[in-house]
């Protein structure tokens, strides 16, 4: 690279000087949308609209594509700037709807209210105006007080607590209260619900943790109890949050929780014991990364940054589970003879034999996880 | 929810006109951007300057996000929408300086030019201003006259082949020509080569794949053979394009190179391959997906849309390699015990021994998977 002349540099300076100010423009223009989009929360609160309306993004997306093209801009370029720009106005806007409560007023118990889950809910809850009560393990002596008059009881404690914990709870509750527990599995504690409650009945499972910032799109399997009528309303108070309620019943959800949490969670295990043990120079290898290796290194070691006791409950839950782990190392061991032998070919067939199982997910899985790298490179 | 209003729908309209309007003032400023761009490329372009400017594009941000908070809007929202603003300027920025090669009018031969990576390093060397001559299986009888004054020879056949066409082609080389391989081991092709040339010697390894469509920040790991100063010139090119250019010796290289491609690769064929044979409900654990679950699974089916003889060659490529992946399976077995007795103390202490292996990557880790799920929230 030469050395920059003072005319060539002075020339580069007016350009640099030219983009800053249209990059002011464009803020002060967001600024202006943002005030007002304040304006058509403000109008669909007033009037109890809902916020998320997948046409109007979809058509206004479509205009700003139209006018890129004719401006020579690159189509998806703007597409990809104003899907962010929508989505910050949603989350924006859910967070000003937040407030409004589908039964604001209502009492909620959070039984385990001070564990991380349970204080998540808590804020939630209060956030659009109900009576929030909270119930630790200290609190049994005052248990009839805590649940006089409440609508809802949500049981947020560890797995292996939960039964025992409904079963005490169970007789304090007013009948006419929804009793939900919000554990990764669902067949014990629903029929722990059932048995220890005569009123309505929910298994709830948030596919997510305390620290997702907001609700929006995040998933909640729910199960039903007893008495869905009485229990839509917490239903629908989750969807205004902006959650996706998937419906399924506990023997369901649960089969297919040994795959997505269990299975998975011990795979991960296994794969960072296994680079621990081998030492390997973890920062060396990360400078030798395509951002694909970096991004499946960073679920390793997003896995190991969290609390081994939550993954131990996930992974121990139940003995189905337990089974299903031990058929996976066995699962493992059959490949062990055409590692000894080199056969390429062996491996080739079974490769195809699950490419032809993923069917058009596999092409799927390329399109969204090259979007996702398109963006570790853009942001690390 | 309600039904809208006539009056309340007309308010309504009113301000989503306002909000079309302030889109559009966006977009038409974004295309002054970009022709303000487009000359600053075209001055860079005649006085031979760098694109990629890191403290001008910081302080572009840094600018940015201080207006943002003046004008109450959030900082982090600006940030991201400014990193997409300057990477895709980047991506054009790049896309015209390739056309300027650091030795244009130089020869290239690539040998294995009809494969996928040989098509693809031919489009981008001739995108530069090199002649680029390709040469295939069938193509022996002509090897003399293929080889007659180039300046670079690139071997792109698969890694079993590549020894052999190493050997067979180096009689055929000018002594001053320089002779690089591009497979995905380091040791073998590189002393094969360093036996069959006697003039400057390069082993690259391009971490990407064919399908990638800017070198950007992509990864090329580069091992010394012979002359460094002979062969300066083809890794400045690779820097041009974008690439950074990673420093190895073939054995550091190769070793690495076990865990983040064979492990790794490996780890995921064996995951995929259980699922497959327990025939889950793919299409329905989706619907139960938390975004993380739906990119790690996404990791998987990526792997298996892929092509399964790159894969066996990656796996199977050394003795070496098929020897760590037998000690992995084994490890695994290791892990049987503490399923059977439920033991949940043995693997919170594993899981904790682990966890400090891994140290301040796991939270890093966090930061930056957190990032992706909220662009997958966003997009899908």
């Amino acid at each position: 690279m030469t050395e920059v002349s003072p005319g060539c540099q002075s020339a580069l300076n007016d350009l640099r000087k030219g983009i800053d100010a249209i990059d002011q423009e464009i803020v002060e223009l967001l600024s202006k949308r943002q005030k007002q989009v304040d304006r058509v929360v403000a109008l669909k609160k007033a009037h109890n609209l809902q916020v998320y309306h997948p046409a109007r993004e979809e058509d206004l997306i479509s205009a700003r594509r139209q006018q890129a093209r004719d401006a020579g801009l690159c189509p998806d370029f703007i597409e990809e700037l104003y899907r962010i720009i929508i989505h910050r106005s949603r989350i924006e806007q859910n967070g000003q709807m937040a407030r409004k409560g589908v039964r604001p007023g209502a009492t909620v118990l959070i039984v385990g209210g001070g564990g991380e889950m349970g204080r998540y809910f808590t804020d939630w809850f209060k956030g659009a105006g109900y009576v929030v009560r909270s119930m630790g393990s200290r609190d049994w002596e005052d248990a009839a007080k805590l649940c006089d008059g409440i609508d809802l009881a949500m049981i947020s404690v560890p797995i292996d607590k939960t039964p025992g914990i409904i079963h005490r709870i169970g007789p304090y509750l007013p009948s006419r209260a929804v009793l939900c527990d919000i554990t990764s599995i669902k067949k014990k504690p629903l029929a722990a619900m059932l048995y220890a409650h005569s009123g309505p009945v929910l298994g709830l499972h948030p596919l997510f943790g305390p620290t997702t910032s907001t609700l929006d799109k995040q998933i909640v399997v729910a199960c039903a109890g007893r008495d869905d009528a009485a229990c839509q309303w917490v239903i629908d108070q989750l969807s205004t949050w902006g959650s996706i309620i998937v419906a399924a019943t506990a023997d369901e959800h649960d089969q297919i929780m040994e795959f997505v949490q269990a299975l998975r969670h011990f795979a991960t295990f296994c794969f960072g014991q296994f680079l621990a043990s081998k030492n390997i120079p973890l920062a060396r290898t990360l400078e030798f990364s395509s951002p694909i290796y970096r991004l499946e290194l960073g679920m390793v070691g997003r896995l190991f940054a969290q609390d081994p006791g939550l993954y131990a409950e996930i992974i121990f839950a139940t003995p189905e589970r337990r089974a299903l782990l031990k058929e996976f190392i066995q699962s493992l061991g059959r490949n062990l003879g055409m590692l000894e032998t080199g056969d390429k070919a062996v491996f080739e067939a079974e490769f195809k034999k699950v490419a032809a199982w993923f069917g058009p997910f596999g092409e799927q899985a390329i399109r969204e996880s090259s979007f996702l790298i398109d963006k570790l490179i853009e942001r690390f």
